[in-house]
């Protein structure tokens, strides 16, 4: 659909720069009581609110890196570009505020593909309550890139870093892992079977949850006001979008400890399981290294244990230790082995 | 020199997306007091002067679009990026602290070639003396693309938007125009003769001034100050490096108003005057739609005008009208003629 040159579609060079920004742009409203300015001037304005800081986060997407679109449709990807960026500023405890969004594309993009693009970003926009306060649109040589700032506030004693665990301190993971990991798997293996059949109608349907978590992720804005209305203050926290185990790994170097991770306490969903199975993969090895899950990590201390425990949102899946201790992880056999970040890389060449 | 495969240079996949990113922003150095966090964690951390507001303000330059490698040497690019950034943050009137640097590269670029791209990067970063807070580095299937955003701020009354300019205002703009283009196509003439005969040595000395102005152009960091210094606010404010004739237009689209330029006021240095009898195109054309000339424009009330006369930094080129008598171009010959926005458009394919 994308490579299509029918010419009922519309060249973006038809439409110029300053057009094709207008066209993109227009209709959008600005709802955050501390966007002064949004999109039409040099840059955008915005006031602050004297009790908070501001958090600045930055995400670039780069079409046959990040996604491909043969299996993922504009949409979605425009509603993922938003949400990888939130993420972040949710990993800050803080409240996600206004985005500015910048794409390159080639001239094999027809305004209609971008208008598709841009509905996904509005969306989330809409949904995650923040306000497109600008962006730059250009063109690629080649593919498509996606260049998201997201910015975000909270008062000086919210905000929560890498660096605050402390020995003793819990170790909790929002959500359950591996899932988008393994519905791109799954993504993969039906995008060579069309290749091979075209007429072959794969049955998705016992991985309609993966393949959600692959091709439309949320990201844990719950999780600021959920901690408020438990009363927590993680001692530290992080975004695990790269791989948990990567995640753990920098987390307990910039708090200057060590830590245990249960295997047995890793949350996962019966899907994964089952998945696993069936692709013969090893269902911890997926948790730990499979990355795209936008869950959060993070520390409390003992005490706030029964402000958590069983809430179905939280996973105690360890507990931090001495520096000296090291990272590790405790099998379901009980064995201790050091825990090693094989997390996604996004400058190592894709095979 | 970029395409090199010298065994003996660092492949970027060799060190890894956090390896990367750890060994292009060592030693990057916080000044900005409002910077509390800068890279490291999941978002950088600013805090607010509630006296203020934010200005926030983002750019994409793609290779093949937006420069040319085979003359760009990537540390005046590095430099470049982040000055095209600075400029719109200068065009609101305020103060530049903050910036956030995402790059895509593909493989082709050693480790090496984005150390120069940085140092190009830092030494503008300190220079105009903005903290690098963050960023994203990824790979690219091919080329490189630097995105940009630039955070910064001033007081709500210092705050120049493009919407405020009235009848009989005062049209300014700062230093000479059409330098920029022209360094361009001395540029690509020589990159021409070079493919015909590399042997060639080129004399360039009659174009210093012009290659400056392309390859190592600087932000107007000085106008805010000296604004305030002579006591003048602007009415109405645009940067105009996609060229003074469109920016004109946007202005007075947007203040709802018209108005008359004069031809003999635009400000061009003798080399301009001189490359363009060369070359034989019209120095007007050139000024007003050759681009990339990060100077700004501006409108002040009549009454400021004993302020800004004289001022070797500032011309006044024209005056604000009613928006019914439409945008003029008042020629030497005293001929009136509509001004025409050509200047130049990144989503249009380059011939």
């Amino acid at each position: 659909m994308i490579e299509d040159k029918n010419p009922s579609k519309t060249s973006i060079s038809e439409l110029g720069e300053f057009g094709l920004i207008e066209h993109l742009t227009k209709n959008i409203k600005i709802t955050q009581k501390t966007t002064v300015k949004g999109i039409g001037d040099d840059a955008a304005v915005l006031s602050c609110d004297a009790k908070e800081q501001l958090v600045v986060t930055t995400d670039l997407l780069v079409e046959k890196i990040h996604f491909d679109l043969s299996y993922m449709p504009l949409k979605h990807l425009g509603y993922k570009a938003v949400v990888v960026n939130l993420s972040d500023v949710y990993a800050m405890n803080a409240k996600a505020t206004q985005i500015t969004v910048s794409l390159a594309v080639s001239n094999r993009f027809p305004v209609e593909a971008l208008d598709e693009l841009y509905a996904g970003i509005k969306t989330a926009a809409k949904i995650y309550n923040v306000d497109i306060v600008g962006g730059d649109t250009t063109s690629s040589v080649s593919g498509l890139l996606i260049s998201i700032t997201a910015l975000g506030s909270a008062t000086k004693k919210e905000i929560v870093y890498r660096n605050g665990a402390k020995e003793n301190d819990l170790l909790v993971v929002t959500g359950d892992l591996g899932a988008a990991y393994l519905g791109l798997q799954v993504l993969e293996r039906e995008k060579k079977v069309f290749e091979v059949n075209p007429k072959a109608q794969p049955d998705l349907a016992p991985y309609t949850y993966l393949i959600e978590r692959q091709l439309k992720p949320e990201a844990r804005k719950d999780i600021p006001p959920l901690l408020k209305e438990l009363d927590v203050l993680p001692t530290a926290m992080i975004d695990i979008s790269d791989g948990l185990s990567s995640e753990i790994i920098h987390l307990c170097k910039q708090s200057k400890v060590g830590c245990n991770l249960y295997e047995d306490k890793i949350p996962l969903d019966p899907q994964v399981i089952s998945t696993c199975e069936e692709f013969n993969i090893d269902s911890t090895t997926i948790a730990l290294n499979g990355g795209e899950d936008y869950e959060l990590l993070f520390t409390v201390k003992q005490e706030d244990f029964p402000k958590i425990k069983g809430n179905p949102n939280l996973s105690i899946i360890g507990h931090i230790t001495a520096e000296k201790e090291g990272v590790h992880l405790i099998t379901r056999a009980n064995t201790k082995i050091p825990l090693i970040a094989r997390g996604w890389n996004a400058v190592k060449e894709k095979e």
